[in-house]
């Protein structure tokens, strides 16, 4: 990559700006028009949103008039592990359900779909009293919002959440129908879903079946949903415009300049050096056998993503020429502020007042880490129980709402109480890790590292207190938290014991950053809305995980010295597969049997996975790709390398999105796994 | 890569720094025989350098009793072109010869295998006369070694070449047999032996089969090599002990840091930006149709060669880590040299003084690099026909070298007289380019750029020079060289006129670079010897176009967010063709119509291409890659696009070799070309 992106450029075809994940009532229709030649209309816009569907974390989409639902294979990652058991482990092994009646309820899993927007900003604003400051204004306004999304909840029966958009520029209310009667009709194997495992997450070329199939159910019977795309006749093409319709997590791209080199420079790598710890400590765990690696699988794959997406963020700060482009657009607001009177005294001095804050912040990153390295459930739980007991010794006025409000302190109290279960082996890994990132980040002589070490070696120490703690025990627990809270404070307990010591330092230290940030937060809406104020809605929000439309289309990017492949085939799964050999780097491009033995049944050269320049983040996954014509061509699923910098900006030159292609889909639901019946649900013409 | 192949690297297997370029007389055995448990010994040796052949810029090796001769596809380009014409294009439609006489002889390739070595350091030494000055120690040990050249070469009757090993620290002689009938065997297609054309250049996966085969010929019949490559039997996998076993080119690996920064700094980024315009005056010129595309084809790949070259390069030069280990190597020296007070004496103030001499090239980089820009064969003739009239004009005692030896002053005036047949398009595209370029890089006001110029447009002043020239008439070449050179001197020719005004200007710039660079040579002498005083034969000397072996084993490296196959097959191939289509980017994943039909036919998951760690450059292009049998597994044909910063350091990480799979010829041979002839010869067991 590196210079050689530079070079390639050169003779690159002109550069396509599809930057932009827009909003529903918002589209840059113009845009897509001049440089598409063509671009949605109303009926076309209502078609795709009202056959997108929101997971949890991720997207999807309607497939069929029986209430068939396109998801990512790891978006239903989780769901399929929970209605797995030692037995049955449909991740690993996949699972087709023959029939409608095999189809697998998922407890839990809740999907919605956006029926109706409300731009309710006006109402809001009039909720303000005449005369009122700021802090009123603001208790107003929240009232106001609280009071319309009850409302409508219970006029329209629908869910109903609120909306800030642009930073607080606009408010909208966002009606969703929920769905809860969720079953799963097919998964395949993760070694092929995730083919290449770790390693080729976020990779280019790539060759993941990364899809899986749930339908929804009302009454007891396939919902019917009013509107679900049409699967593609003959698919896509280099070169052809495309669309995601889906739910991007949250993009940073508002932030300034100088929050984004404190990033590069110090929070990001020491991000990387902790999950770095993890990794490592839990790669470990999971070598101990089979039993553990299944334990923290899920959660290493977590960190495994963590990992690369900070990593290629990182990276993307490093980038000199995007972040060039960051500084000029930061300058040019800076200019739009300075030259308008009312702007400048809203905003001009935030730009200072947030690398100010900035600054203190770098200073006490390493200490700040340290909070959210308190995995440990011992740990952390004497924690939690240490700050309850200081709480209730004060009168009761003087607590934090959460222990004057009756429901949330009854809650409170169920939590303390839970015993989250965890393997010991497991649990003594996490803190552990905790102990040597406390050594390696602060050193040995700073006053945690201290409290936590006790002069011992991690490992001691960590031996000793889960050895020593009864916290694990539901009825201490239980006992603890109804009994008298002083009894905490004097616990012998050598958890508690350490919580009453590390307690003072770690509030002392929250208490120090929360203050910088609660600058850096107002500094940013104060941006925020005087970009509104300059732009308006001719850009587009950060993504706040709710419905958005990018468009692009199937496009190469300079890669390796030369240009990547727009497509891959099963061709190209075949021959990685036979490259490494099925025992390489444990297996990661081991195949499954069926896949193995139905080799020679598929059309090697249908196209399997493609890119384009749409603009999407996580939250996207499970994302519909859909053409022209509203029909799916593909299925959104992860994004390169290169696009982890897009939290902050869209690089052109480099983001891709990276899709299944729906040709793949149905070529391996009829070869591989048989699923005739499926074939003919997605493929029905009507 | 970038961030990405730190992050991979944590996880990565114990990395292996089979770095060098041994010269068969000193290998490092025991640190083979340590890592890989193996070691070759005195026989082994001798049979991979007696079948090992040297091509004009290239690699080969005897694959068969009968003289088969084993090279890349793009080491045999040229001689493929030199024996096509308009009827039989054997680049781009391949060849086969079905029987012996179909064998088309080449006229002009001359092969080399190198039978003895001799180290004749002492000999030399020992002619210098006791109390001789520096110079006069030169000059007595050049009249040796020339002396020591000519009596072998009567003597043995072999072609004996001199050979400076560790920048003067050894002086060898090196005895070759030299063949001059070699013919052409079999050549396939352009665009299979070259799959991806100059964007795949440097990259991996890569799908190239980049072979041809040659015959030596003695005495009208087969030549009988005293030793040949046995063809592999089973292949090579992952992990496997592999050797190259070639002539790589040269490199700079002994370089100061300060030469290197220079080189990053200044003048390869202008040196990219000459290629650049070069290339894309190419590209238009090919674009003028399929006479002119033919004429440049051969050009156009050099440059883009090149150019790839160059930017990888300047971007190894950029990476942080390695460039680290480069000054810490240094800094060694330096320590030792500071250490030891004849060292001391000798080359302690060297390094300061090249980076006082390099400051100086810097300043003056873009006026030099003009020098070379002057490839115009209109002007460059003239500049060249005015230096001679004027060198004339002086006492035969004062001028050059050159015209004192009545050899080489018959040879010049031979090459004055000569006029290189250009096409006149391609000729004003190449003069164009110096007038933009002079304009670009030395800026309308220089006085050069206003010589050239002569205040018109570059297009104006390109055309006028073209137009009024007559130096591409080869009777007045003739008058003008046997004539009176003041002729010359006062002759009205547009090109004369312009090579009179230019030439004190460009003499006295030559003047002052040749003073800096001989600074530079002289203290990077001293320091080479200082170096081979601390460690001797401890290393290996930097390239020579002369026999090396390099050690490594197939081996991964970290690439795009995951880890690089250590293999391709005929799938890999196939999927790249069908992902683009044949006519994307100007067809340049088209595979052939015989590939096309004949896909079927292959085993497609028979491996293709591979890399390995082993460390080579530009001339080991066609080495034979045998395993710890001496049998041949692979063919070298390029190093990845990371290698490139090989010419100034080795970076274990990720430089690689790239092969093509022995396997692979056989398949195509075999299922392709219905070869059945040469696959026995290949395979043949004796």
């Amino acid at each position: 990559m590196r210079l050689t992106a530079l070079a390639l450029l050169l003779v690159l075809p002109a550069l396509r700006a599809d930057e932009g994940m827009w909003t529903f009532d918002n589209l840059p229709i113009k845009k897509i028009q001049a440089k598409y030649g063509w671009a949605p209309g109303q009926a076309w816009l209502d078609h795709v949103r009202l056959a997108a569907v929101r997971f949890p974390g991720g997207s999807g989409s309607f497939v069929s008039k029986d209430g068939l639902v396109l998801t990512n294979h790891h978006v239903g990652h989780h769901w399929t592990q929970v209605v797995s058991d030692a037995q049955h482990d449909y991740v690993k092994n996949g699972f087709v359900a023959a029939t409608r009646d095999q189809e697998i309820k998922v407890p839990g899993l809740a999907l919605f779909t956006l029926l109706e927007m409300e731009n309710v900003t006006d109402q809001i604003e009039k909720a303000v009293p005449a005369g009122a400051d700021e802090q009123a204004a603001a208790k107003a306004k929240a009232a106001e919002l609280a009071e319309l999304v009850k409302e409508q909840g219970a006029k329209t029966g629908l869910d109903c959440q609120p909306v800030t958009l642009y930073q607080g520029g606009q408010v909208w209310i966002y009606r969703y129908k929920k769905h809860t009667d969720v079953r799963l009709v097919m998964s395949p194997e993760y070694g092929v879903a995730a083919f290449g495992k770790d390693w080729d997450n976020f990779s280019w070329p790539r060759h993941d079946l990364d899809f899986s199939l749930f339908r929804v159910y009302e009454n007891g019977k396939p919902y019917a949903p009013a509107h679900h795309l049409a699967w593609t006749g003959k698919g896509v093409s280099y070169g052809d415009l495309t669309f995601t319709v889906g739910h991007p997590g949250n993009t940073s791209r508002l932030e300034t300049l100088a929050q984004m080199e404190a990033k590069r420079d110090v929070t990001n790598p020491m991000a990387i050096r902790t999950l770095d710890r993890m990794r490592s400590s839990l790669h470990a765990f999971a070598a101990l056998g089979e039993e553990q690696s299944r334990l923290v699988s899920d959660q290493l794959m977590g960190i495994e993503n963590a990992y690369k997406v900070v990593v290629g963020e990182t990276d993307g700060l490093r980038d000199k020429v995007a972040m060039a482009r960051v500084a000029e657009a930061e300058k040019e607001l800076r200019a739009k502020v300075e030259g308008d009177p009312k702007l400048k005294a809203a905003a001009s001095s935030s730009w200072t007042k947030i690398e100010e804050a900035v600054a203190q912040l770098k200073v006490m990153a390493k200490e700040a880490s340290l909070m959210g390295a308190l995995r440990s459930e011992t740990l952390g739980s004497a924690v939690s129980l240490h700050r309850y007991a200081t709480e209730m010794q004060k009168p009761a006025e003087q607590r934090t709402p959460q222990y004057q409000d009756e429901k949330a302190f009854t809650a409170l109290k169920t939590r303390l109480m839970a015993v989250k279960p965890t393997d010991a082996g497991q649990e003594s890994f996490t803190l552990l890790n905790v102990m040597i990132g406390a050594q390696q980040e602060l050193g040995a002589e700073h006053a945690i590292t201290q409290m936590l070490l006790g002069g011992k070696t991690p490992e001691a120490a960590t031996k000793e207190l889960l050895s020593g703690s009864r916290l694990g025990d539901a009825a201490l627990r239980k006992a603890l938290v109804e009994g008298d809270p002083k009894a905490i404070l004097e616990h012998s307990d050598p958890a508690l014991v350490l919580a009453r010591k590390l307690s003072p330092k770690l509030d002392e230290i929250r208490k120090r950053q929360q203050g910088f940030q609660s600058v850096v937060s107002e500094n940013l809406t104060r941006i925020a809305k005087a970009r509104f104020a300059v732009y308006g809605t001719s850009t587009y929000p950060d993504a706040t995980f709710t419905l958005r439309l990018s468009y692009g289309a199937v496009e190469t990017y300079p890669l390796s010295g030369t240009l990547a492949q727009p497509f891959t085939t099963f061709a190209g799964l075949y021959d990685r597969a036979a490259a490494w050999g099925p025992k390489a780097e444990e297996g990661s491009w081991e195949l499954p049997a069926r896949w193995v033995e139905r080799r020679d049944k598929l059309n090697l050269f249908t196209p399997y996975n493609f890119i384009s320049s749409n603009d999407i983040i996580g939250g996207n996954s499970g994302s519909p790709v859909v053409d022209k014509k509203g029909e799916l061509v593909g299925l959104a699923f992860d994004g390169n390398i290169e696009s982890n910098a897009g939290r902050y900006y869209f690089d052109a030159r480099l983001n891709r999105c990276l899709s299944v292609d729906a040709r793949a889909i149905v070529e391996a639901l009829d070869k591989v796994y048989d699923a005739k019946h499926l074939v003919a649900e997605l493929t029905r013409k009507n």
